[in-house]
């Protein structure tokens, strides 16, 4: 059994991490930290999770994480990072849900996040957590960055045009959704249910920091820098993000159905659709799945990727699982093999 | 392992038991049949079950499922009737989420069904499956008559009350609210979403079939027939049904809570929450479970009861799983330990 | 012309009041205010009235208001009452859609609200304002208390039951449901949508500041106390209030629609609908009806009434100018003519 | 007074024609036809419209639209174009609110629609109604073909652009997101809520039936063939529609807003945001408007333009009354005053 801490288990990627945790038949759940709720049962906060856990919040301290195995912090920007090194040194291992070490320029990372990283060291070292790309150095990485949300939809989306070089890479587009549990659980105006429902909006277009962490795989993949469009939009449901990704071919491929399912035919989570059958977030609801599609309207030159994922998921929870297991060389689908509910 | 077919599987409690059954450790679904869909994989029907099921509908036939040790009924009022006299012969036990065999009297059942019952007699040995109260009686039956979702919640809700006879039992109110799932799969304009959304509404106030259901349970535990009002309302959200129970008190009762927590405090699926908290009905999304609170408001004479379950599972496809592992002497919750998705 | 003032333009009673102010033909909107905003363009902070208004929120001041002809409080529970007599004193006619003014006795005003009464003078002669009872009284009031959603609803359907003596006046049941947009703009966790959408939940058993005035008003009408279990819940939709009302009948009442149908014939916001016509709230949502049906289920002694309105129409902003036009012998109707928005 | 007919009043463009109709001050209502609920109160169907309408749908006949000034079309594609000529003939005038008249080639509207075209010489005759491009024809036309609802959104994002040859046109992006009611009020399994609520997807990748009608648009704009990718996708809310559209800027533009702002100044139903807002769907609920925002992210060479209306509205009945008002050279916006619903 693994010994397993989660530090920040109030929000939502804190609470769909506990869903996953009580329920791994290889995880013993120690400690779940909140200042704010310390003292308070997990439970009583979360009644979805009576009968399954019985311990208190406490407060975060590195003596008391020390005794675990693997650490997830499900904590704000800027937070993981201070308390990262510490752990570290004490031979446990991390998985960080939230951006601190997303972007290996900690130049670009401040950027973007407004302040100065930390521990550019362990910065060095960590792993980006896509499983599809880096499943090598996860198994041993000490830090795993468990991706962005958008960022593990709209990369597993142009991975295998990318990787084959098959588009015009300086000017691709990311269309995206997401339901309103990305923006979290804060008290915020913005997402109150009477603001957000019955409504639809882009945002963020100006620059969000989804997009450097995206064009920093991807040009990782291709090999030099890559150019991105990339339009988030806010869709009134509370899970799901689907992702449209449009980019010109420069090559004449005959079967991107055949490139798509040969390529993930090995990945236990990411799922080919069949040819014509389009994706929808629901089918992905509660589950760990990516689910793809590729088209190319009127066989013209412009191809179309439709990818969705469960945000709480595939775009941070159940990827975190995914990546524990693999650290520890659990099978990676252990406890991650939810139906999707629907309706 | 148990040899399973589930007739009707096309529906809304048709695919949450297909969910529940295919990660079912002692299940073996065999059959899925539909005539309407007959030779499409059921994993097209419903992509949520993609790479958990291989099986295409098939046409309901006696023959193949008397291979089962037990068959589902998720169809339309009136077709298990059909066909159960015919299992039952050939020793498969049934459990029926219609409405077949929930009314012991065929007269009733006529009057409220609007159709001659098919067959007498096996109703006459059909039991009520709730569990908390037939608990014995569903181990040996041979066909299970699977409560409807809003007599569940109901009933669960008056029980302690009524078997300790503390309420004027002539003049129940059952206030109960129900998401749209339970309006079924079928195209209907009532419940497009741009009807149903963004609207509430109580709907059958002259007769809602669950009425009498209802009032044969409570008169049973009563050892009387009980007066009851029952209205049902339409909620603009997918899962969850909430009934505000009224009733007025009729002697000294001094700790309600501690009443309920007794009388459920063996109940694997009925959780008595603490006092004070309130029921929500995201709090049993895609669990089985019943979370029930007891109020006295400014220590009254009127008590209030609020109750609430997941329509499409406590509600009908998690207690037919309940049921199935009773009546085979399982481990009551083997396959049910979902946590409810929150958010 | 009647020139009009704003206090606190903010929240959903706010822009809801905005919504129907600027395209009354007889006001002149001069004023809208808000602390916290002022400054910034009224149609920066809500883009829906761009092009029909062009101020500025400004700072709350009783020498600006004081030019007004008519001032509404659309501001949090207290403060009105601070800002009140020196208007009056002004001869600045006043409707307070918060709760400042609705409860008599000032000694209930501050158990349920928590603090002391600022004008108790002012109190004794403001009048509540539901035209269907005060209309005379409204007519020539200095100060109008507008009324609360909850109120509004229950109030007008149990209005013609009470007036009557048809029923058991002690034992009145009122299970409400309400949208989101009750809870008001304020940031906060309960009302985000990813907490409140697809749920349903009780709220306020113990005890809902809207029980003592709607009890205010029912005995007022009896002329005897009234006994009343009130039950809110919260309903996953942004506008809309549906009432279901329980009573039991002490008499032999030979046709309970005709009693309705005649009790508001000349009522031009409440619409008794046909007999079997059941309410919904989407009917009225963005107009200013109350939508009534009445039932006597199974022809036994318990009635049910169904009342609906738009929380923030009938059952704040729509009142509220209502009030104005009888304030000022205007057509009643006058700027209320919209019909509500389906889909 | 104008006298007004509408063909098809029961479906959602249908009802929200109605809702514009009952209170522009310049329109009798005579008739309002439906094969399915001749006979039926008109308000019985939709109770939003209670006393505001009292009479009946009638079967539809010639002889009797020939009394109307002008008759609108809210039917099926292929219903209009069979009885347009003869009201043509009896000098009725005609606003087709389906797509009837939208594609003049009628080889393509076969290609489309499937069907061959009824009356090609009317066909050649009609106007389509986009005022922002056509107003003066829109004056004089005998028959009007109410553009598509995307087709509005995309169109009128795109315009300043392409009238300017700003862009690469070979490579346009549109993608498109639309609330339910666009799926039209027949029952059907996919808009059930229970389907759609809490779900998003793309749909029509291969190619929806708004493609040819907006490549039409813009083609007949730029003065050559454009290339257009559109993907359609289905939001979980009742109204609205957002497109965000992606071209390459093929020359320099020093003030892309300055651009958007000069070309709709005059436009009443046109409102350019100001610099950094983003467009909201519901900022148009009920209303006429489109409005629209022009990006130039990190200051590149791909231009983002975000544009929304209510599909019901500027996407269909809103429009179509507009255009009335223009054939029959009353204020453009008499009736259509409406302010978006918000909250």
């Amino acid at each position: 059994m693994l010994v397993v801490g989660v530090v920040g288990g109030t929000g939502y990627t804190g609470v769909e991490l506990l869903r996953l945790l009580v329920t791994h038949p290889q995880v013993e759940l120690k400690y779940v930290t909140s200042r704010a709720e310390s003292g308070k049962k997990v439970a009583e906060l979360f009644p979805n999770l009576r009968g399954f856990i019985d311990i208190c919040f406490t407060e975060p301290s590195v003596e008391a994480l020390a005794e675990c195995d693997v650490v997830f912090f499900a904590t704000p920007n800027g937070t993981a990072m201070q308390m990262v090194p510490e752990l570290v040194e004490n031979n446990v291992r991390v998985i960080d849900l939230a951006a601190d070490f997303r972007l290996k320029d900690a130049a670009v990372w401040k950027d973007w996040y407004g302040m100065d990283h930390a521990c550019v060291d362990v910065l060095a070292d960590a792993v980006y957590g896509l499983p599809e790309i880096n499943r090598a150095l996860i198994k041993n990485a000490k830090v795993v960055a468990n991706p962005g949300c958008y960022p593990t939809a709209v990369t597993l989306g142009f991975l295998p045009l990318i990787e084959n070089g098959l588009i015009d890479d300086q000017r691709l587009i990311a269309d995206a959704k997401s339901g309103v549990s990305g923006a979290g659980r804060g008290a915020s105006v913005a997402t109150l249910q009477a603001e957000s429902a019955e409504n639809f909006k882009p945002y963020g277009v100006d620059g969000h920091r989804h997009l450097p962490e995206i064009k920093q795989t991807l040009a990782g993949v291709a090999g030099h820098d890559v150019g991105l469009t990339f339009v988030p939009h806010l869709v009134p449901m509370i899970r799901g993000i689907e992702a449209s990704l449009y980019a010109t071919i420069n090559s004449d491929v005959t079967d991107l159905h055949q490139l798509y399912s040969d390529r993930y035919s090995d990945e236990p989570f990411v799922d080919v659709l069949p040819e014509g059958m389009m994706p929808e977030t629901r089918t992905v609801r509660g589950a760990n799945n990516c689910r793809i599609s590729v088209f190319r309207p009127q066989q013209g030159d412009v191809i179309v990727v439709s990818s969705v994922i469960d945000n709480l998921m595939k775009g941070a929870a159940g990827q975190a699982v995914q990546n524990m297991n693999i650290m520890f060389s659990l099978d990676e689908t252990l406890g991650l093999n939810q139906v999707a509910l629907v309706p």
